[in-house]
């Protein structure tokens, strides 16, 4: 439904209009507008004032044909979904954004011609480098090379050790839960978590057993419950376990979705949380740990800083500074009400 | 951790390295590169081999300062969390990834400041056209003009009627929901929702009386209630009607959390859902109506959709088609387990 009317918009004035109402070459025109090059100072003037009577703008496309840099960086993010690409594409935009690099962001949707056609795009326009972000922790292969700009892996690394990486600390943040329920004077704690093929369920399994030994806790039920990254699994998981081993007083769960259908099947099979038992969840996906009832103890992945890691990480390999290898940022603890001391201990 | 030693990259040839190579200016360097102007086959031979020593790539900043379109369009988000905003801007990539445009991304996390910023660097890297991805459905004001290119806003309309805005139909989706709660004979319909003063909770709410009249149907407690866009006051909303009219068959909530708390508090309190009380979402926010038991029918507000016809009606305004004032998306109602026939009915 049209409101007003309005006329078409003028076409905005080129470099090659300028050019030609002062009579020069493009270069030329390029030239003064820029201040650089021998330029008698009438013809730099002719120049000037074309561009003043066309109002032209100075382009960024000009700046960077004389730089050979666009000042831009291609974004690939292959989570359509957005849960955790998304973060991390915030954090880098956050750190980009602040300075004079704009963000160029292309969704692949996983799907490898998209990401030939976005790679060709952003290979055109000139892109400084590119930041790939991931959809899950799981290494992925590099970009098809070799690639005339640096990349860098964020949330995912490379399955190449000479590419450039930045991933969460997963062996940190279950560090954390694990000596928080240590404090707490939990002793007999229940590892349930997403597929075992999942990079992001494997690592903290694996990270969850040495901990545990190194704080002389007992795992419980002696095995890792694999499952879903589901609620449905986390209330399916409470009972398999309480079934198993009726004195286990701790859940440390592969992520928040986990953890809430844990603390539900707790809750409506009778069990105090976190009295009798305690529950901690992964990944601080606020709207899942605060909704949960009581609200999630969880391990805050830092994706924003991974992202914004990631960008730094870009720019220093631009300026001819690589950090080639896997770097991990920290994680966090988020301590809500689902923990706390154990009312046996 | 370096695992492998790598060499600084060559620097990329710029168009001013070919020219000087060839003995040209960059201007009709640029003219030979591109097919363009009156140049003697020499002239053009020699800057072609020049570009290929070099190994030059034509870049999209060349062709954009002849063609006059930088083939870019900005696209603002206000949305950090990415809850809606998110799948807007996916479907506008989408929908100009396709073809030959790439989208500038840019978050300006609601802040005045951090709008103006991006809105300066999109300027001057000449972008063809602006998308706005709003936060919520609440009219925004303008971005601050005037501006040199087209803007569409997408999900939160601009207040100015003469703008183009692209946003999901309230009414349709509110239409589908009701309709589908007559034909399964329900008669006593609460409407519990989120603040008064968002639009969406205003407008749904408005659109929940218009349709229940056209129905037939009763408002149970005869009022809205209005609350919070969470679980917890679902649970709350749902004790509170069922005590000021126990015989009440369905809830019809503003959003899916509030439908997946009314729910819960539904089966806690010894209802059968869908038997004795039907109960619908809104934004057909997977991660919520999926776990919440039963899963819960919603309405889809299609974000992609209204993101990919703000990206088309973007383009027809770039080309002199502008559509001035508010376009809106049809929903659509995704049927789950919290609905089907009544018991009493």
């Amino acid at each position: 439904m049209p409101a007003t009317e309005r006329g078409p918009r003028p076409r905005r004035a080129t470099l090659a209009d300028v050019a030609a109402l002062a009579g020069v070459t493009p270069g030329t025109a390029s030239k003064a507008l820029n201040g650089r090059g021998r330029l008698r100072p009438e013809t730099r003037q002719r120049v000037l004032d074309a561009a003043e009577q066309l109002r032209f703008q100075p382009s960024a496309a000009a700046q960077s044909l004389l730089s050979g840099r666009s000042w831009t960086v291609g974004l690939i993010t292959t989570d359509s979904i957005g849960r955790f690409g998304i973060p991390v594409l915030l954090g880098a935009e956050d750190a980009l954004g602040a300075g004079r690099t704009s963000v160029l962001l292309c969704d692949t949707r996983g799907d490898a011609i998209r990401e030939r056609h976005h790679l060709q795009a952003l290979t055109a326009r000139g892109v400084d480098g590119i930041i790939v972000a991931g959809r899950r922790t799981d290494p992925r292969r590099p970009l098809p090379g070799p690639m005339s700009v640096p990349v860098v892996y964020a949330l995912g690394p490379s399955t190449d050790p000479g590419d450039i990486s930045v991933v969460s600390d997963d062996a940190h943040g279950v560090h954390l839960a694990v000596r928080h329920l240590a404090d707490s004077g939990r002793t007999r704690v229940a590892h349930v978590t997403g597929p075992e093929h999942h990079a992001a369920a494997a690592a903290r399994a694996h990270h969850t057993r040495r901990a545990l030994r190194e704080f002389g806790i007992g795992l419980a039920t002696g095995r890792v419950h694999y499952g879903e990254w589901s609620e449905t699994w986390g209330r399916q998981a409470a009972d398999i376990v309480l079934r198993a081993q009726p004195d286990c007083d701790a859940f440390f769960c592969g992520n928040d979705q986990i953890g809430r259908g844990v603390a539900d099947a707790l809750r409506e099979s009778g069990h105090r949380v976190p009295q009798d038992i305690a529950v901690i969840g992964y990944d601080n996906w606020e709207v899942m740990a605060l909704a949960a009832r009581p609200p999630l103890t969880t391990v805050d992945t830092n994706l924003l800083e991974v992202g914004r890691t990631a960008a730094l990480r870009l720019m220093d390999a631009i300026e001819g500074s690589p950090h080639h290898g896997i770097e991990s940022v920290p994680c966090r603890l988020v301590i809500r009400d689902s923990t706390g001391p154990s009312a046996t201990s």
